[in-house]
């Protein structure tokens, strides 16, 4: 068995997210722990509390929420709704309760979607104390008039948000950033694809030298891209050359692309180089239809350059926010390929550069072997790219401008710089 | 009945061009100043009077013009062409002339169209001498061999060009220019729908405090604006922002819009904007296509940023320079629309200015009572704009290029730009 | 007979191309000399010579070939293959030959196109030493087994690469470029109609007084620009405002536009404004589609404003490189058409400068007598051209740019030009 093959790294990330499935999620409290201890043990990220109350800019950490259990239990005593069964039950952030209600009275605490009657929904109520259940619309329409016990065993008090983080250093201080969030109970897609293959670009970052250094974070989505935002604000504008936040990475339907705030970072330009390469069809959103912590990171005053490359973009598929966002919903496939997207566009940062060519006129590639003998159409391609990279390699275009230029993959030309490099036709400018 | 409804300002302004339509106006004399002393009863503009013979950059104020009386009569002694009936009869500036004359030398001195039988078209001569009349095809044909008294009772001496102006002072000195020309006998859109649309303009902007200066002519078109701007360039080409000449709003059908020189001006960006949430399938055409006192405006060496907001433009109508530009061709609720259109512009600039968001990240709109705690679709709609405008609100855009930018009407922007204000969220940069 | 008519024109091309064909040109070789020295009957170029080995950027000159005779004899002794009956059946720079080969081993040195049994292709090996014979499919296709003579009677050593050059002196040191190549055999549009084009505008631009001074050249291909240009590129760099590459000029398909590297020169400009008047329907190439000497003269380092505009563009042809390329393929009117544009070009640069109107405002036309007394449509047209041009010619616009803007000919803007400057309306600013 290829231990590293795509097969492999695929199914690595799948079961990644099986294991981080079940857990109970939320902006605070001990899922994010335990869900940030499981990947602890592939990659060595630090964990780090701020305590509630902490001001972060416009911002203060909430409150830690935690839940033990929480069920409604009709008059027979079968619990017809049961937290045990799944997480997505309880409204987010619900104070603690245990009485009887009339289900009229339990009606206004329901949430369920009429248009999708076999989708538990997904609600949260952060930062306005209430209570609710969440169920199919199925189930909600099967309750029967009486008393119902409402019961939620949770504690909302004074605690700390967590969040992960991983500095790995390279030959430059100048840093591509990568943010992915953990926030979320039982969600494949719309949460776990992303932790799973920022896990997974962390490792294969860790396994060699590199020229930038990377600044990869777990965090609760919103509040927690603030609070580290708050913490890490003035070294991450001197130093981030380009940023990628990683959500929804895990089904295999067309993928998306959010742009920064004006579209016109190195993020935006190795994004939408390497998916018009890779990806074609791709769906271009407007920052104006943003919905991730790219609302923070791009804001006036933090100005980072992060961008998003998805498949199913949140808030766009039915799935989205329900239990339809589950396991099936994704694949090994889905992910391996997402992965290899964003790596593919970390190399390519890693290798831009301005080029040069070292002489007026065109190079004497016959002379240097670099000429077909015997010409074939492949190597009449190589020929022709070669000869185009080198007419654009002028000292004013990186390699991505080249890429634009030519229309040929950066992948496809970093063989040709290794071989114009060694005959020392090209060099790297400033 | 509700005074200031938009009913009655429509019929005001409809009742003023009433009011004006019979008098017989040309580039100098007694008609424009009998006009402008109408208009003087409405709003306090000041009369000016310019001596013939003053050189006026490349030209020369030309003799005034003034008649009596004209008409042609028949040997049977009716006056088959009567001055009285249509000041179009007689072309304007002709020279004085009583005599006897055939038929066929009168045919030399008969302008018609051929294709519009029942219109008498427009037509002067201002700077070559001569005499004419104009008349409809349908009374040409009828007229019979014979002799005609043709008399004009018309001088042509050293007099003066007279313009009216008003200056209303705001709490800067930069200035919002509005010129619009008095020079045409009895047409109603194409010219008096633009004395009435700006005096109404002036009464609203008289009302109340402004931001800007504002700097109003009525002036004959071409030899007036050229001499009003030999008299005030400097002053203009220092404090004008953005000017607009208002010509052809009387009647219903589509909005034209003509853009400066270059279309790059505030006056264009702010018209643009307006006009595409307003009208938006408005025509707009090129500066090649101008004919009105933008040529010189916006000519080089004067360089001010003037554009047009018209309905049917000047030349582009079938009814444009005939007696078929009449009080049926105009309606006032065609007249309030464009005052509407052009007091939205002025307001838009009297509010636009780049605007910056006071914190780093979103800002917590919840805890400020700026977050719906009912979801409806109107406030979530709400909040977006709010945070779209946020997010644009960075310093670099000024309120147009926010609205340009998301998508939202400057007037949905003022209300949202008043609670962020008033919360502190936001401030002007300059 | 109208000696200077554009029959004559074409006709006096399409001769000089008839006195070019036979001769087996090369990049080195008396070909070209012997080509050179017919050009020099008609226009005084002075002709240079480099020898083999001099260095010229990354390339070296190559030993000199020439030819004399060559055949492949059959055992009945016949010549199947005959030199003297076209100059296109011996591979370009083959080493001398002499022997008997059998069918088997022939084949390997012969060529031809399968797709187009009647075309000998056009085949050259100026930089690896072999010999071939290129001949038709069909007489490939008759070729018997047996035994076969082959002789090429040729010599490589060294002697020099030869070029012409003319240089006509203007009022101004700033250089208008030519450059057409010499070097190819029997070829009439893909070669010999780009010298004889380029000999014709070289014999008008001696007529008369230039305001530029003028570079023309005659070199072989590729080796040649990168010789002339090694050898004058300080000044070519320092005075060359805008350069042409005459190429393909013979046929009488559609227009082809081939630009420099960016694309944003002074001779696309001048270009791109004559051909959108003269022949809108052209094939717009990308440099990518490059071919011919733009490859040196655009280079970066070189960074020459030089461009194509041509027929059919090398490449892109069926008879490209083939024996069907002939003196069929071409036409002394498409010839003439292309001169013509070519001139048009250089008359525009001649005329391009920034103008100034005199004034303010728009000129009054009239008391000059611009304007039309009488007035017709031709008349309309030239006054409404005439102030077109007076609105952009603001001193940031050159004459290309206006033309650009208000969509006339500059051709048609020359006698407006011309009128307005005699009446003091323009001037011309730096």
């Amino acid at each position: 068995m290829q231990q590293h093959g795509d097969d492999y790294m695929g199914y690595k990330m799948y079961q990644l997210i099986k294991a981080l499935y079940p857990i109970c999620r939320s902006i605070t409290g001990n899922g994010v722990r335990e869900s940030l201890k499981i990947i602890q043990q592939i990659i060595p990220i630090n964990i780090f509390e701020v305590p509630s109350g902490t001001k972060v800019f416009d911002w203060t950490v909430p409150k830690e929420w935690n839940i033990r259990d929480a069920f409604i239990m009709n008059e027979a005593g079968i619990k017809v709704i049961d937290f045990q069964k799944s997480n997505l039950h309880v409204v987010g952030y619900s104070t603690p309760v245990d009485k009887y209600v009339s289900l009229e009275e339990l009606q206004a605490h329901l949430y369920s979607i009429e248009d999708m009657p076999d989708a538990i929904p997904y609600v949260t109520s952060y930062y306005s104390e209430r209570w609710g259940f969440c169920l199919t619309q199925n189930k909600r329409n099967q309750l029967q008039d009486g008393k119902y016990q409402v019961v939620i065993d949770s504690n909302l008090m004074d605690g700390s948000l967590t969040y992960g983080e991983i500095i790995i250093a390279g030959s430059l201080e100048k840093e591509i950033f990568l943010s992915t969030y953990i926030c979320h109970p039982s969600m494949a897609n719309n949460e776990l694809s992303g932790p799973a293959v920022t896990t997974l670009l962390v490792d294969w970052l860790l396994k060699e030298k590199r020229k930038y250094t990377y600044r990869i974070v777990f965090i609760p989505e919103t509040i927690g891209s603030l609070t580290y935002l708050s913490k890490n604000l003035e070294t991450m504008k001197r130093n981030i050359i380009a940023g990628f936040n990683v959500t929804c990475v895990g089904d295999n339907r067309a993928y998306s692309f959010m742009p920064s705030r004006y579209g016109n970072t190195l993020a935006d330009k190795v994004a939408l180089n390497i998916m018009k390469h890779r990806c074609p069809s791709f769906n271009k959103y407007s920052f104006l239809q943003r919905g991730s912590d790219e609302r923070q990171y791009c804001s006036p005053g933090a100005d980072l350059p992060v961008v998003s490359i998805m498949r199913s973009k949140y808030g766009e598929y039915p799935e989205y926010h329900t239990s339809l966002d589950n396991m099936e919903f994704i694949t090994p496939e889905a992910l391996y390929d997402s992965y290899a997207l964003l790596r593919s566009c970390i190399e390519a940062i890693e290798n831009n550069a301005k080029y040069k060519v070292a002489c007026i006129g065109e190079p004497q590639l016959g002379k240097r072997g670099l000429y077909p003998n015997l010409s074939t159409k492949e190597s009449g391609y190589m020929v022709r790219d070669m000869m185009n990279f080198l007419t654009y390699a002028d000292g004013t275009n990186d390699l991505i401008d080249i890429s634009n230029i030519i229309g040929i993959p950066i992948e496809a030309l970093l063989p040709i710089i290794e071989k114009l490099a060694a005959n020392n036709l090209i060099e790297c400018v400033d």
